[in-house]
């Protein structure tokens, strides 16, 4: 499964692991903005007790042309609630989930392992091109031409539980599952704390909003301020 | 375009130049088991004089399961020239071209390219699913709903000159339009000389004899030798 360390992700990792799958996690350290991703993820996997972790490094940052992966390009402000998705914006990194699951789709198939489990959503979301089904399903169809795994084997199916689920239901499904969203991380910046104003923040705001649930990667850590303040 | 450096990708490169395109070429440094191609590719890109060359760093290398990654595994002699491409080698690499050709499409959208070119081929070839027709096509398919260049731009064609030819319509087609075959490397084993035993090999003779043309690539340097014969 893929696992970049955000909400999403997380909670399709839950969501696959109260199924039943046994996980191989897969992160990439692809010349993105910061690595705060990547060690979230680290945790995440750890937290839920998956089965292996793979990190690979892939050379999109070389590429360019997002923001996400050029210093020299601003992470934009998030527009108004109503007009995210509706334009595909500076942060998309192209190609990026294509790479991904094709890397999945050979550890996959050297796994031994059935599905691709990705936690990509096609409501509340950005109006990436690669998140939507007709690509996922699109995705799956050609993995199934390319590998031994496919021709000779079990194939492969792609797994996307969050796929038509709004922020608002995944923070509900993440809770429900326990899954551990306190050490997520969305925001495009990657400074000390979420900025609160980059798509990815503004997104996984109304998603604990709407749900009526506090965001536990906000809360300051408790035990330590409490214990300094509670001190002589 | 993909460039390995061998027989087919060289002589796809001469095509796709003979066509008119102006080539952006990409080769991969994917912990293959030689560098000797990643060395002729530059070679070849410059003989052709294409309008750039990227070589990206892969790691299917580390997820090994093949011949050509894992210098556990010995690259296997041909079987009869009937039997080749009737099972799926060990020196199939998991899910290899997928990774490739989604790089080339994250690549295609940054470059404004339309199409993503490939020798890929059918006929002689070693049986791996990801050379297909309908792998390729099926590639095609998805990459046109992935990117931004799918969705909003002109999209991008998957362009597979050889995958119906024979090796021996290769070498002709290759040999005509004066593609650098000479520079070309098709050994899995990448010793000093070209073992002539490996599939590749193999196959790469049989072309070169049915086309009843001598491969360039084979020829001693004939200057030293015959320098070396004629002295004192």
């Amino acid at each position: 499964m893929l696992l970049s360390g955000g909400l999403d992700s997380t909670t399709a990792a839950a969501w696959a692991k109260a199924e039943g799958h046994d996980l191989v996690a897969v992160s990439f350290d692809y010349g993105q903005r910061h690595k705060k991703e990547l060690t979230r993820a680290k945790q995440v996997a750890k937290a839920l007790g998956l089965r292996s972790h793979h990190v690979l490094k892939v050379p999109l940052g070389q590429l360019g042309s997002s923001a996400l992966t050029d210093k020299a390009i601003a992470v934009p402000r998030a527009p108004r609630s109503e007009k995210i998705g509706q334009r595909i914006p500076s942060t998309y990194v192209p190609a990026r989930n294509t790479v991904f699951l094709s890397l999945a789709l050979a550890v996959a198939e050297v796994e031994g392992a059935t599905a691709l489990v990705i936690g990509a959503n096609a409501l509340d979301y950005s109006g990436y091109p690669d998140c939507r089904p007709e690509f996922l399903q699109a995705f799956e169809t050609m993995a199934n031409l390319a590998t031994k795994a496919g021709i000779e084997g079990q194939g492969v199916q792609v797994l996307a539980p969050l796929l038509r689920l709004s922020k608002r239901d995944i923070v509900l499904l993440g809770n429900r599952l326990q899954a551990p969203l306190g050490l997520t991380w969305s925001c495009y910046r990657g400074g000390a704390h979420p900025c609160g104003t980059c798509e990815s923040c503004v997104l996984r705001a109304k998603g604990f909003a709407e749900a009526g649930v506090p965001d536990p990667a906000l809360r300051p850590a408790p035990k330590t301020k409490r214990a300094a303040r509670a001190g002589p």
